[in-house]
Parts: structure tokens; C-alpha cells; sequence
């Protein structure tokens, strides 16, 4: 197995990517030392403050935003982790092997500096399944990341071309964009023309790990007939993209031949496509789905890579009105059973979730899958809360995915503005990136983790003290809130007032605050006990006054 | 008090508004009759679907979208509630009076139609102070809407020039803009020139109650100076705007000068305007607010107009660092005491609310709200769940306004991805709107709102059809819905196809899963049961054939 066997990339079509630091930013690497002698450089972003201090974020765009890094898209990224391969244990090279025999990776080193957290906390939680650190051997140019509940909650961005649009530049270019914004995973989900192709190249650039829905090839392989898939057919197909080196597959192996008219009777049916590929083929042959009945030969091939499976929810509702029902939960269910053999073959996995889901529905699906699914990592697709919003779906499902986040989601799958209505283009992929990012972090904040917050301070201070160029470069879009704000103040000395375009100069809350803030501290008056002094010895005053307690300042 | 005596507005410039229809859909009024013998239209918006029937959508868009009405700004609308009023009862005009004494108002009458409830349960929401019909005698153009945790989740839209930007026509046509996208009020917060022209062209215009900060006007009238304040100024301001017709009033009474050392010693201070103003006002004079030890005259005077308090809460906080700290919470046990005496004047109360909160620290504002306040209407702003997204803070706010009503609020203050940035343009304004509204929506459809869900399952039905104009003309947004159609199949039969853009005419899974029901159904494979019956009956078959269970289709 070698990454590089299956296509020259220099023979196709030269294309650019986004390169460049970010917006009032540059990477800095924190070196890690390993035992085995090597030398992890693990990314940061790092923002200069105009205080004189810096702030470093997490940063997940990869040597894009080096400016010293050379970037050649035909020969790809440099394959960094070729080294940091250990010798197999029990036969096994992955994660979940070395974890459980005690052994902790560079890869996990490099996610625990990366989280803030000890390398034996990352070993603990991989070998008990409650976290995957997806990294298939073959794709040794990326940089591992954790997904977990006990970990920041990452995102996933979807991308990848379909009979009706886009071209193979165009995908890498929006793999590259979507890391460049912070999304922690890409899925390729190409169902067009030159798939192959297209993956080979998002693979071998891609700084993040690289997901994909296998049966999509397979069915451009038996041309779009579900009917005449076959485990052969999908088995080929699995080799063929592991030997690519993606990081984790899609696999709707919980799409059981009897949960099928459980989901006929739903307002809107089966809305997964892998779900309704593998309903029709088990209603047309009337046989358990071959995904199912192959389950543990998919154990052994993953095995062989360190491919993390995401068991798919080939079931999950498509409306509010079928959240939580039946089909969705039998096929959990089902995924759980599925979990426990994946892990008895010490191959990682996640689970899908849904989808769309009421608010008052969302709890109980993590409920639910970490009791079926041994808290697994689970890895949702927002959810939706309501269906009356096409065009505003990242929002709608933003506002799901915080909260699922909240309660225990690992990775969450972006939606963009286009959900439902077209497919994304640039802009949209970066909206829906910057809106899951904020999301996920809402939710990091909630659950307490305990470098989040951090962010939201040090961007709050900035506010309050005016100063205007730290909030931009300290916020997830420094382009978009620097932009907005010179469309009102457009003026450079602006960005060093001491007041905002809200309420122009005479009229600042901020500023009567700081005002505020001065006078009471230059008049004692910083404890209640000292007002309330002050307050008696007033009235005292006015009582001699003639208890006239309030004069008329202006007549 | 008459409405029209303060102003000529033909005197100012001409200036146009937005009319006309949403797309795809127009208006209808269902006709209430009274016992007073007035009959009252309550407009609907009605979206005629290609499938024959029809959906009626609340509508708060006034006479602007109804293609039969003559709109000129210059005359104002329609003073339809002149008619309405009824004798005082003891002296007392407003809505909680007569809910106090049993009658039903035209008002409560409207609002019950509008929300699909009887009469008599709003008249006893209003009696106990749960829910409040903000509509001052002197803006007879409005239609009533009603304000309570047992109703419809409203949002308000925020509009008014500054010292920096815009001018009276563009505040009157964003008030329409507001409306027309679903503003169930609208404040006015002007600060610059022209706040007594500007708002008295927003109020005769406006088919919604409008709300308004007079101290900011107060702020004015002595240039700025908040230690030259005076009760006195401040009461001629609230009288002048009382006449004019402003339906609710924001009075941060709360701000007491013993609390302002509280929040001296937050990450960002003071960020409420009022709330600034009075804390400097207290801590110049070293005296108690002003509008704290005159409230029962303010209480007199609302109660003469039937003007609603909305309480503000002066020392919300402004950043996640700063949530429900003693600040903010010993503020709010002073409005609910200020609330019982509003009370026991009959006069009609909301409660102002935050702000920033992270998402683990939401339920306690509602909590504590409910508790000091005796569930008054809550009226949030927000909050926003981080700090860390400017430019996106409708979004990081829509995840806090959307939780936050699930548990009780009654109206969500609507932020614009401007926030913190600028001033909102008619864009800002419209994404706002649209993103309070689909998160007061999900909140209705979790809260359980009878009438809530009926709107999410409209429309997932046309989506499963492929009814693609009708998912455009349900939508929230039918103009961005359709727009972003247009991106990827641009083509008039487009809209028709059964297919849609993310995955073209061959691999659809809605298709697929038409299929697969339509297969279900002709072969009786529609119970578990069957299904099963179906697979025992396949594998004696198969056993039969010698346990080759699963025959490879395509070699």
C-alpha cells in the first residue's frame, strides 16, 4: 500500500488554490518531542494584539497559510507522517490498536498539544471508542485530529461534484478554502464525472482528513441501477479509495431490510441517498443488505488502513415531522450492534446522526446513541429545526447543531445556505464553515471545555477598550467584520476611535462605561458598601436641605 | 390626545415604500365580528399551492402587501382602531384594566383570531399580566399583536438614524422593509437630528406597535450631557412621544445607583445605552435614578395612553464573561418589584433581557425572570452564545433567541449581522428578520404550538413532491429560496422537474425513495410483519438452493 501509486497528477489541468496568511495573522508550530526521536510541528494560528500580546487559535488550514511553506498542487503536500508509522500490533496499525495495548502515537501526542490535553488522556478516551483520531496509512500528508466528546467539537465540510456542476480544480480549491476557514474534516461527496480522479487529488492536498459515501462510486459503477449493486462491486470500491487513503467512510449498514417500510410511510421518506440506494436493493432482491451481511470482512479491510468507519444514517428524517420515529431509531439501534463488532476488530467508528429534529426532540438522540452506540463519537448533520427556511438553512440547523453539541456531539456537518435548493459555490462553503465554526465553539464554551472561553474574552476586551483591529483579527471572519464595519466608518483613524458606528462620537455606552468605570474607582465608589456610605451621608445632606431630594438640573 | 396634532407631514420629502405582494401569495382578511357590532379583519397572508389547496401564514405586513390598498405616506394608514375604543373603566383605558374587569376587547378579539385561540383565553393571559396587547390610543393605524409565553413567539426589528448615518425616509421604508419580512414591532432608536419627525412618520405608517428609548431623546434635548438630566425632561419627553402614539416605552428603572459599582469591575462594563446613561447620572449626582423614585408617576402617566413598559435591563451583560452575574440579576429582582407596581396600575409590562449568555446559562434567565417578575413577558435580545463571530451575530444570537424562547420567552429583539460593526442597511434589516423568525419558529414548533408545525409539514410535503414553487412560496424567504434555485438550474421546467440541483435527474434519494414506497405499496410490503413473512419465505427459498444467500448480480 503506497499513497502515490494510483494517478500522476501532473498530467491534468494546472489550477490555483487560496495561499496566504489569514487576516491580521501567521502560523506559528509548537514543537513536540516524541520517544521515538521525532520532532511534531503542531499548527497554530497566532493573532498580534495591539497590546503588545498575541492570542494563538487553533488552526486547521495547513500549509496554505504558511507563508514560507512552498505549495505545488500537482506534487501535493509533503507526506509527514510516512515516519511516524509504528511497527503493527497484534497485526493492527490502528489507533484503537495501539491505544488499547497501552501505546500512545505520535498522532496522539500531536492531537493532545493540539487540544491542551495530556497524551494519556488522548490514549484513554481512543481506546474506549469515546474518541477516533481518523488517519488512513495512506494519507500521510494530513494532521491528525481528534473527534470526541471530550474534545472541542469539530465540523466537517462537504464538498464534491455531482452530473450537474463543478470541475476537479474547483473541488480541491474548496477543500483548501474550507480548512483555510476551520473546517476540522472534508468530505468528498462526488457523484459525477472523474470521481476518482477528483478524490486522488483533494486527498493528496488535503491537510485534513478526507471522508467519502463509497456506494456513490460504486453506483457510477453500475450506471446509477441500485439494483445491480453487489458486495463485489462494493468491495472493490472500498480497496480502490483506501488505497487513495481516505480517513473515514460513510457505511449505511444499518438500512435492514425491515426497517424499510418503516420509512414509506414518513412525510418525506428516505431522504439519505445511501439509504435509499440500499432500500431499493433490498426491497428489489428482498435480501438483508449486503453491507450488513459483510460487516465484519469491512472490519478486516479498514483494519488494514486505519480507516474509521461513520456509520451512516441511511434513516434519518428529512423533516420535522418524522424526528425520532421509529425507522430512525431501530436502524441506532441496529449501528450500535454494529459499533461493538467494528470494535472487536479494533477498527474506530462514529455515528451519524440526523438531520432535521425539533428542539425539544434533540436530547434524547444523544441520549440514545451513546446508550445504543457505547458513546461512540456521534457526528450529526446540524440538525434542522424547522423545514420553513430553504435559503437559511445553515441558520436553521446552526441553531440544532449548538445544541446537539451541547449535549455530547463530537463533529457536526455543516449545511450551507444552498441546502435543499443547489449545490455551494465559494461563498457558501465559507458561510457555512464560519457558521458551524461559531456553533461548535457556542457549544465548547457551554460545556465548559476549558480553553474556549478564553477566545471570548479576549475578544471582549478589545471591544471594550476600542480596539478595533484586535476584534477583527480575533474574530472567525476578520475579511467580513472588518469589511462590514467599513461600510459605515470607512475612514482609517475609525479603527483606532475610541467610539463605534453604532452611535457616532458624543454617544457611546462603551464609553459613558469606561467613564463610569473611572470616576467610581478615582471616588472610592467601588464596592456597594462604599455607595451605600456615600448614599446615607446624601441623604443625611438633603434632610438638612429641606429633604428636597431631587433639584432640577435644567429648567 | 388625538394622533395627528403634532405634525404636518406633507411638508417633508416625498419618498416611496415597498409594496406589493410577497411572491406567491396574497393577502386575505378573515372578518371577526364584535358584540360592539364592529367587524374586525384580521389579515392572513394566503399562499394558493400548485396542488389546489392553500396555506394561510400570519401576517404583519400591514397594508403594504395588499395589492387592493392606497398607500400614501404622507396621509398615513388607515386609523381603523379609532372606532375600536371602549368606554374607561375606573378612569382606566388600558388592556389590563379591562381584562382585570372580564370585558373582551376588539383588541383581545383581534389577537385571538390571529393566534387561533378563544377570546376569553386571552382576556385571562392579559388579566394576570402573562401576555400584553401593547397599543397606545393615540396609534390607531396599528393591528394589535399579543405578547406572552402561551402565544406565538414574537420578534422585534430595531431601525433609527444615528449621528453617523441615514434619514427619515430610509427609517420609514426599513420599518416596512421589517414589517414585510415578519417584525412583529419595531422600535425606534433614533440618537440623531430629526427624532421627533422621524418618528412621528414611522408611527402613522406603521401597521405594528412601535417602541421607543426616550431617554435617548431626553439625551438630546441637553446635547448629550447625561449629568444634565432631570426628571423633569425626561417627562416632558415621555409625554411628547405618548402623543405621538409610541405603543411601548423602554425605561431602565432598574439601574439603581448602588448596582453601578457591580458592573464597574466587568470585562465590558455597561454596554446598554440607557443603562449608561442613568449609571452616569447616579454616580455624578450620588443619587438614586430618577426613574426608579418617580415610577409611580410614569405609571400614571402610561396608564392614560395605555403605553407598555418594556423594564430595560440597564446592566445586561455584554460579553459570555459577563452573564448572570450579580449585576444583571440584582437589576432584575429590582423589575419585577417595579413590575408589581405597574400592576397595581393597571398598566402593562414586558421585561428586557440579554444580551450574552452562553448556551449552559440561558434557562436561568427565564427562571429567575419568571420568578421576580410573575411571568411578565420576557424580551430578550439575543443573546448571543460567543463572542468570537462579528459579522455573524445574528447567527451566534438566533442560537440563544431560539433556547431561550423555548423556555418561555415571549419576544426576541432581533440582532443584525451588523451588530457590533455598524448600522444596519435594508439588507441587514431583512437577514435579521428572517433569522429571529425561524428561530422564534423553531421555538413555536418545540414549545408544541398547535398551529406551528402545520407550517414545517406544508412544506416538507411540497418538497417531497418536487412541488418546487410551492417550497419557494412557503418559504420564509420565496425570493431567496428561488434565487438560489436559480443558481443551478436556472431553467424554467426546472421548477417543475422531479429532481432537484444537488445530485440531477438520475441519483436522487427522494426520487428513489418514491420509489421505494410506491414498490412497498404494489407488493404489500407495507408492515414489518409482511416484510418478515417475505424474507422466511425467501430463505427457505434460498436454503432450498443451497444456502447461497447472496448471489453476486454483476461479476
Amino acid at each position: 500500500m503506497t499513497a502515490m501509486d494510483s494517478h500522476d497528477l501532473s498530467t491534468t489541468d494546472v489550477h490555483q488554490v487560496t495561499t496566504g496568511p489569514i487576516m491580521g495573522s501567521h502560523k506559528v508550530y509548537s514543537e513536540v518531542q516524541t520517544p521515538e526521536g521525532l520532532t511534531l510541528g503542531v499548527p497554530r494560528r497566532r493573532v498580534e494584539l495591539t497590546n503588545g500580546s498575541h492570542f494563538d487559535l487553533y488552526d486547521t488550514s495547513g500549509p496554505y497559510t504558511d507563508d514560507t511553506a512552498d505549495i505545488d498542487v500537482h506534487q501535493g503536500l509533503t507526506r509527514t507522517r510516512l515516519d511516524w508509522a509504528l511497527d503493527p500490533v497484534n497485526g493492527s496499525v490502528t489507533q484503537a490498536s495501539y491505544a488499547k495495548a497501552g501505546i500512545i502515537t505520535p498522532e496522539m501526542r500531536f492531537v493532545a498539544s493540539r487540544e491542551g490535553v495530556t497524551p494519556e488522556f488522548v490514549r484513554d478516551e481512543v481506546a474506549i471508542g469515546r474518541a477516533v483520531i481518523p488517519v488512513n496509512r495512506n494519507h500521510p500528508e494530513s494532521e491528525p485530529t481528534i473527534i470526541g466528546k471530550n474534545f472541542l467539537v469539530k465540523i466537517n465540510a462537504n464538498i464534491g461534484n455531482s452530473a450537474v456542476t463543478s470541475s476537479v480544480p474547483e473541488e480541491v480549491e474548496k477543500m483548501v478554502w474550507a480548512t483555510r476557514w476551520g473546517a476540522d474534516t472534508v468530505m468528498d461527496l462526488s457523484t459525477g464525472k472523474r470521481i476518482h480522479e477528483t478524490r486522488e487529488r483533494i486527498i493528496r492536498n488535503s491537510p485534513v482528513p478526507i471522508g467519502t459515501v463509497p456506494i456513490y462510486q460504486a453506483l457510477e459503477k453500475v450506471d446509477g441501477d441500485p439494483t445491480r449493486l453487489s458486495w463485489e462491486i462494493y468491495r472493490q470500491t472500498i480497496i480502490e479509495q483506501a488505497e487513495q487513503g481516505v480517513d473515514y467512510m460513510t457505511v449505511h449498514a444499518g438500512v435492514l431490510l425491515r426497517y424499510v417500510p418503516l420509512a414509506a410511510r414518513r412525510v418525506t421518506g428516505i431522504v439519505s441517498r445511501g439509504g435509499s440506494i440500499m432500500a431499493a436493493w433490498c426491497l428489489a432482491h428482498h435480501e438483508e443488505s449486503f453491507l450488513y451481511t459483510h460487516f465484519e470482512e469491512l472490519c478486516e479491510i479498514f483494519r488494514g488502513y486505519d480507516i474509521t468507519f461513520s456509520l451512516g444514517d441511511g434513516l434519518r428524517p428529512g423533516s420535522i415531522a418524522d424526528a425520532n420515529d421509529e425507522a430512525q431509531f431501530a436502524e441506532l439501534r441496529t449501528l450500535g450492534e454494529l459499533t461493538h463488532i467494528a470494535r472487536s476488530h479494533d477498527v474506530q467508528v462514529m455515528i451519524e446522526g440526523p438531520g432535521h429534529v425539533p428542539m425539544d426532540k434533540i436530547a434524547e438522540n444523544v441520549r440514545l446513541e451513546e446508550e445504543s452506540c457505547g458513546e461512540a463519537p456521534f457526528y450529526t448533520l446540524g440538525p434542522l429545526t424547522t423545514d420553513i427556511a430553504p435559503g437559511y438553512d445553515h441558520i436553521t440547523s446552526a441553531i440544532g447543531a449548538a445544541q446537539i453539541a451541547r449535549h455530547g456531539t463530537a463533529m457536526l456537518c455543516y449545511v450551507t445556505p444552498k441546502e435543499h435548493l443547489g449545490l455551494p459555490d465559494r461563498d457558501d462553503v465559507k458561510v457555512g464553515v464560519i457558521t458551524y465554526k461559531l456553533a461548535a465553539h457556542a457549544a465548547d464554551v457551554a460545556k465548559g471545555h476549558p480553553k474556549a472561553r478564553e477566545w471570548d474574552d479576549e475578544l471582549s476586551k478589545a471591544r471594550f477598550e476600542f480596539r478595533w483591529r484586535d476584534q477583527f483579527h480575533l474574530s472567525l471572519d476578520p475579511e467580513t467584520a472588518r469589511s462590514f464595519h467599513d461600510q459605515t466608518l470607512p475612514a482609517e483613524p475609525a479603527k483606532t476611535a475610541h467610539f463605534c458606528s453604532m452611535c457616532g462620537p458624543k454617544f457611546c455606552s462603551m464609553k459613558i462605561s469606561q467613564d463610569v468605570r473611572r470616576y467610581a474607582e478615582e471616588n472610592g465608589l467601588d464596592t456597594v458598601e462604599a455607595i451605600e456610605k456615600g448614599m446615607a451621608d446624601k441623604s443625611a445632606e438633603f434632610a438638612e436641605g429641606g429633604n428636597r431630594l431631587y433639584l432640577p438640573l435644567v429648567d
